[in-house]
């Protein structure tokens, strides 16, 4: 079965590409740069064309999956060349828009499904992910449409099935008003002329974490978020809700009257009900979070840390010296490093030893020593790993072994070199205390 | 020194009531409620009175302590009484009203320091803990201010002096924009008739994390919210501000205007600067964190565990049986209990166990073994300890004890009775292994 996907050398195109390949799909993928299509043909084994009606006319099914901004003219563009019989969808964060134009141009006999993804491309699969269909009526009663979430469930996908404008409408909350709301806070702060890094210095945990989302938000890609705003028909009534809504407030704060003032705060609580409760909770563990992280950071002052580069992924190995403001002071083999506590996030203590495991030389010493033979080595292994980093290497029993006695070869580690000496003499005395003697004694 | 808080029965007055005294001050709270009067009185050892003017007299220092909405009346009223030679302050979260009328109102003499202590009555000491002083030159001047500083840096709080009016200014931010934005999306969300625990089924992280937050925000205390709001003479500005913001969004938005929502969202990343990358980290580690509880319950499933209740502090104790959408299911000595993920915390291993120590019964053995004497028993215990549950009782080694050796009794404990035989088995083969002997042997 062959898959065109309309866009599909980037984002979340390029994700069903590949997803699709590897269920077996035949996957056709286009789009406007021949040189990342080229790419694309490699890194997946697809088949890149430029030609989206070459592409719409192959495919058993069809899926537009190009920018919010073209999306009505791509799906007007390839709709009359996609097949009689086969699957017409789109993956676009809007629906009441392409579905329409899909209806009105794709021919009869196609089954029209429009769809959104709730996910990014950085989703290993489908499992547990909120998928979003919004089918007419017609084309729930296509065989199409039984595959299709036949294909969805086995997944694992979460499948929601609403109306076009529904599915706006709810979205032009999720998305809409979400960034709408933390767009218009960052342009009023600059506006304002507030210093970001300076008001911290006073704020309480809910003014930092506003200006953390906010700083998220504005951060992103504004073409995105510019059409996830301007292409959804239900997104200007929700605007006008908003400014409705917070002009009834300052007017109401203008003319002091509080039992109002009370009044629309209860009223929205009611709303709320346990919702209210339930935001109270998981704010305090969304602040408690930070705090947390900065407190185990200053624990570890003089200590020996690992930080991971969220962006590289690169691992800062050393001694934690201090931590100045938002700077973390990392000597580093005996250089000092200053990283932005922002930048980084700090190791736990089992991935920290993961990692030097992997990462760094570690030393070792071989001991043999000797237990009477009717100890069993599983039980000593196991109580010393509590005091050392040590392994079995071998067990031995037959000649040269004294009578009555087996010979066990301990392997113990250090990442210090200079410390093994020390660690030997530790081990083998606490060897002699549980019964072992060391075998081959000078 | 008499210190005299006016308002000191409750809230944040009554925190101070309770720390000065604990620095060795006279104190003298006043307040409304009689019977809560008397009850402080006995409860931190001060001296109540229901006459503001009476402690005005009295005060070395005078602290006004009292909610927004009466702070300046109650300051008129008081401010004539206060001596010459004192020391007068508010505690106010709003700073011009205050310290202009404490100015107005105080006689000649009198030195007046209006204070914001940026921190709520949950919070244990001064220590780290900002306080915002925003007297005029004049006063800063007076033996009382150097006094004053010294007091507050010895305590370990950090001090931040500003005018009243750029205090007012920062706070309308810090607190006022921030409690608008949220409250008006929380009226918004009402007004569009949001389902809001539907809503989160397709909700994205942020938000969930602002969904969370307004849930925080309009469960709050909405008299002093609305305070917060009415007596901070810059608010109205901040409330136009945002609302020129929103309005001038909305408009890009509706005429499509793709260019200039970009600049928008660009300039406003500009403001922020590194600030945008920092809150991208922070917020992902607010959102993370609430997955990893999640995760950290899943995993739980089955076993026991501990979940601390965060209103009431109670603890169930037992196995967690199973996780439906928000609703946890332990079987707390087999009968099946149903709690609301939202009002529990899970508790780490280290504390689970010190939980047990103190709350469950322990069952205990008492085991006497025998090594040989040259054998060091801190070693032993040491090693043991990463096994079992146990403690050294007694190291004897004269009488009725096998020459050569000495006699260690080892108890090992439990929380489950039923298991001790078989632990003690266990306990004995491990000393079996490691050179040790039952001293009493059937």
């Amino acid at each position: 079965m062959i898959v065109s996907i309309i866009g599909g050398t980037d984002g979340l195109g390029k994700w069903f590409a590949r997803f699709l390949k590897s269920r077996d799909f035949d996957v056709v993928v286009t789009g406007r740069d021949v040189d990342k299509g080229r790419n694309v043909e490699k890194e997946l084994g697809v088949t890149f064309t430029r030609d989206n009606i070459e592409a719409a006319k192959k495919g058993d099914i069809v899926i537009v999956a190009v920018p919010i901004n073209v999306t009505e003219s791509v799906i007007r563009e390839v709709a009359p060349h996609v097949r009689e019989g086969s699957l017409f969808m789109d993956i676009t964060s809007i629906k009441e828009i392409p579905a329409k134009t899909m209806e009105e141009y794709a021919r009869e006999g196609v089954c029209v499904i429009p769809t959104h993804p709730m996910f990014g491309p950085s989703t290993p699969s489908l499992k547990r992910q909120v998928v979003i269909l919004t089918p007419s009526k017609e084309h729930m009663s296509n065989p199409w449409f039984k595959k299709l979430m036949d294909f969805l469930e086995r997944e694992g996908a979460r499948v929601v099935i609403m109306s076009p404008r529904e599915h706006d409408k709810v979205m032009g909350v999720i998305q809409g008003l979400t960034h709408y709301a933390y767009i218009s806070l960052g342009t009023t702060l600059k506006e304002l002329n507030v210093d970001i890094k300076e008001s911290r210095k006073y704020a309480s945990p809910i003014y930092e974490l506003m200006i953390n989302i906010i700083g998220r938000i504005i951060g992103q890609n504004p073409y995105l978020y510019a059409d996830i705003q301007m292409y959804n028909p239900q997104i200007g009534h929700i605007h006008e809700t908003f400014i409705k809504e917070c002009i009834k407030i300052k007017d109401v704060v203008a003319r002091k009257d509080r039992e109002s003032f009370v009044n629309i705060m209860k009223e929205a609580a009611k709303h709320f009900g346990s919702e209210a409760v339930r935001g109270l909770r998981y704010s305090n563990k969304a602040v408690g979070a930070i705090i947390e992280e900065m407190e185990k950071l200053e624990e570890s002052i003089g200590k020996e840390v690992a930080l991971k580069h969220i962006y590289t992924g690169n691992i800062h190995y050393g001694i934690l010296k201090d931590i100045v403001d938002d700077t973390i002071v990392l000597s580093k083999n005996g250089k000092e490093v200053r990283i932005n506590i922002a930048n980084v996030s700090l190791m736990g203590e089992e991935e920290l030893e993961e990692w030097k495991k992997k990462n760094l030389n570690r030393y070792f010493y071989d001991i043999s020593v000797l237990f009477r033979e009717s100890v069993d080595e599983k039980i000593i292994l196991k109580l010393l790993k509590g005091m050392f980093d040590v392994e079995i290497l071998d067990v031995y029993q037959k000649e040269k072994v004294e009578k009555g006695f087996k010979s066990i070869t301990f392997r113990i580690y250090s990442y210090n070199r200079e410390e093994l000496p020390k660690l030997k003499k530790h081990f083998l005395e606490v060897i002699r205390n549980i019964g072992g003697k060391e075998r081959y004694k000078e």
